[in-house]
């Protein structure tokens, strides 16, 4: 043989499953499956993941990057996005407290990705000193989860992973996040339940913005977003100069710069509402379910740059907009928890992958909107938008 | 079987033993054994713990951090504290650089850690940049150790467990600590002793405080710390406030902000000093044993906060207080090495289970006082407390 | 037995091989092997180390460190030099976002290390607010190389290893590398060939420094470095109080502050260039042999402190002098990328082991420098040294 390649560590194609648990384990049939491994190759080297195969749908949690959901694949096709960073990326590698308060960039590749919990949005520094205060999008996506387990009850039909993740420093913060994500068999969709416990004897305050991402292929040119806006801000100058085509997406321009819209959303009455992100066809969406009592603030990010630099939209759900902290504080826009005080967020990403799902979800949130007429701003507006 | 739960990482009550040597290895009897583990649990993924029985106390000792001791435990009480950090955190989750200087509080929740070597106490930023030059507390917890090894002699009746820890910068620090931690079998005491080595050819200055943590069930309200105390000088005006009790300990109180006191120990006349701390009945207690020479400045740390918050006092023996570095230096509270220069430290943790015990610790430390008055201040000094 | 001592945790000695490729697993005949290890040690937790021995020659590749090269060995005899650091350091222990921006030089101790890819040089800070911009040499040398591959081919005689490293920051960097090291089969040479792609839409500019470094036993007192200079200037006043004694080093001196000198080298006619070092007997040398197209610019780093805290020189052909990244972009000193657009470097290693090799490389230097004189500036030089 006068030449061989070996691959000496594994990549992501070829990683080692630590663990796999099936329907025989539950001695009943099926074809879901539960897959648990440890990525080893380069920025992934030692994230845990684990892999739940519905029947319908594959979703991959990443324990280590706070309960993140890395992807969701229904018939061979991902909703999630393509990141230039190459993730799952390991914390070690994520320095969230570099200087400029950027480092959690290094690590962003999720389709579901969690903000918070002391903090998210853009970065603040000390009005006196100039140091950095809260890095953007705060600590929780990028601190690892413990008691990870797994509970399947072929009675009700369901797949639930749950995991711990603290975000703690001694003097200052003490909160627990105690999040469960649950999938029906054969479903394409699965909910997040997130309960968030102050276990400090003191009151702590908390916000949460729930960065959920979609890219090519769902997103695409003539991709429309439809909610029921009650009010649509434009963030920025750059913003309001797209704010006539803020709920629908051109195709992929090299250097577009970002646009992000501040919303209020109706909801129904028990407090629901919903969001629905539709490819241009309407052949294929996605849509989120949640609360507006917890959930109150709701953000669209538009970022239809290059494919190579990550073609992409946020639907993002929060306590919150995504202005620096002290600004948000100001508004009002944070949860206050008492000494043992909890609070709840429970969201619902569902698949649609015929017209008629498309559909039945657009009718979905012309129920809640009611004929309502949204209040749509030009330019940026004070309590909203920092200056 | 409708339904079951996996835990699908191990956490610190299902980790694995990668190694476990006992008395059997050495050929004798004897109930000792240790144990050598890896965790892999959320913020614990990595951290290399051993476990050393000696018969009747059960240490576990952290190569990873820097070979901190984590807990003792005897008669199934731990004598360490529950810190709201879920330790033993591996240091890739401590950001010591974070522009605060405040990340070494993401993982202190050790019995006995060392704060040094180029400094420990407050953080300290450059007068003109404003940037962090001196991180609390220092980096040598954070640092991991090599060439661990385990030496057990039945001859002296004695484990001890030896590792090298090193504090480096490349044209700045050269810094090696081997510490060496000793138990006798079926005692209740150990001792560290560890040796510092500048191995620049160059002068290095260092500093080092052992900061020996104890909260519940040990320290309770009504426990008191009995030390031969020459001089006390509340660190600031919040200690000043509660200076006619500095020696004592009130029940866990929420939103109980620390108090801080700095003394200088009486000795007897081989240089050696010693303290106890002791619960509300005199039925348990700890001693510190060690060198006035090796330590000549004593702090007292009170921080009888609300359980969930961290309640626990720091009994703290060191070459200086933890002022900012930059006022320590001024004052001459460090520690000069020649280069090729060495300096021991060597501290004795004795547990007292009985009142009998506990009775003898207090008469020993009485009789290095020997009747002499403490001076007490009831304001921070000059020279001893930082503006 | 009395005593008896156990290494419980594998050092840089004792490291576990978790894979061993041989001659005989290409059917053939030959001495070469390679192995892949994970170190488990101190500072070296998790490192992934590639051996491979040419049949003369043992070259320890680091992916995990940017597929930096630690150390070559001939005939039992290592051109890498010894940093106090003790290494190989992994990353997740080198805080580069440290305010100082010095993070770096707590992971450096290899023979062969990349500075950049965004930036190398001096840390600099934004002007404004003081902030760390770029941290000294960037951060190609810490992020781990995915897909790490190797080929032999016996027919070319050849061992080579590939990896990619990437530099990115979602909004901000995407540059790929694809390094590959080869060495042929009983040499004593290895060649670099790193291809650096802009994978954005968008253009970004790069710079690249190779950081070559060479301690005793090759670096001696007397030792010489011969390149064929054109101009050489002093990079600050403490180089330039050295500056006739340039290319030799003397003994080691405790506290020896460094020098450095800014060089362009001449180059043949189809742009290559080439340096030697050689130790004062002329008896063991080491080449450089590179294109001046691709790295224009060379510096020399002479550091001959104690040898405890590392006497060493760096040999460096760059794209650009490792001053603060602004200074260099103000001098045209970057490389521009287009969107898609790629750079390739190559450096080949040649180590002399006799009189004979020495005096060919030397004679091969002086071929290009063909007796034109080089410009020797006595001061630090505008446009060539940051003020």
């Amino acid at each position: 043989m006068p030449a061989k390649t070996w691959k000496l560590f594994e990549n992501n194609d070829g990683l080692i499953v630590d663990k796999l648990i099936t329907s025989k384990d539950l001695g009943g049939e099926g074809k879901w499956s539960v897959e648990k491994v440890t990525l080893r190759d380069g920025l992934s080297e030692g994230v845990q993941k684990v892999g739940i195969h519905n029947g319908k749908m594959f979703l991959e949690v990443l324990p280590t990057r706070g309960m993140g959901i890395w992807k969701a694949t229904v018939g061979g096709e991902s909703i999630g996005w393509q990141s230039p960073v190459r993730g799952p990326v390991h914390p070690k590698f994520v320095d969230l407290g570099e200087p400029s308060g950027l480092g959690w960039l290094d690590g962003f590749d999720e389709l579901f990705c969690r903000c918070g919990l002391v903090s998210n949005g853009a970065p603040e520094f000390d009005k006196e000193t100039g140091r950095l205060k809260y890095p953007v999008h705060g600590r929780i996506a990028n601190r690892p989860a413990h008691a990870v387990e797994l509970t399947v009850d072929s009675d009700k039909q369901e797949i639930s992973l749950k995991g711990i993740v603290e975000e703690t420093r001694f003097h200052f913060t003490k909160l627990r996040m105690t999040s469960t994500i649950t999938t029906k068999f054969n479903s394409t969709s699965f909910t997040v339940h997130d309960e968030i416990l102050n276990f400090s004897a003191s009151p702590q305050e908390i916000q949460m913005l729930y960065h959920v991402n979609f890219g090519l292929p769902l997103l695409d040119a003539g991709s429309r977003v439809v909610v029921p806006a009650k009010t649509v801000v434009p963030r920025n100058a750059r913003a309001a100069s797209g704010v006539k085509t803020w709920d629908s997406y051109a195709a992929p321009e090299p250097a577009w710069e970002e646009m992000v819209y501040f919303l209020e959303l109706n909801a129904d009455a028990a407090g629901q509402t919903r969001t629905l992100l539709k490819n241009a066809h309407g052949t294929r969406g996605v849509s989120l379910v949640y609360s507006k009592q917890q959930l109150p603030w709701f953000s669209l990010w538009k970022n239809t740059t290059a494919e190579a630099d990550g073609y992409v939209t946020g639907i993002e759900p929060g306590t919150n907009f995504p202005n620096p902290r002290s600004y948000e504080g100001e508004q009002g826009r944070v949860v206050k928890l008492a000494p043992g005080g909890k609070q709840n967020f429970d969201v619902t990403l569902e698949i649609h992958t015929t017209d008629a799902e498309v559909k039945a979800a657009e009718t979905a949130v012309s129920k809640i909107q009611a004929g309502k007429e949204p209040k749509i701003f030009t330019e940026p507006q004070p309590g909203w938008c920092a200056p």
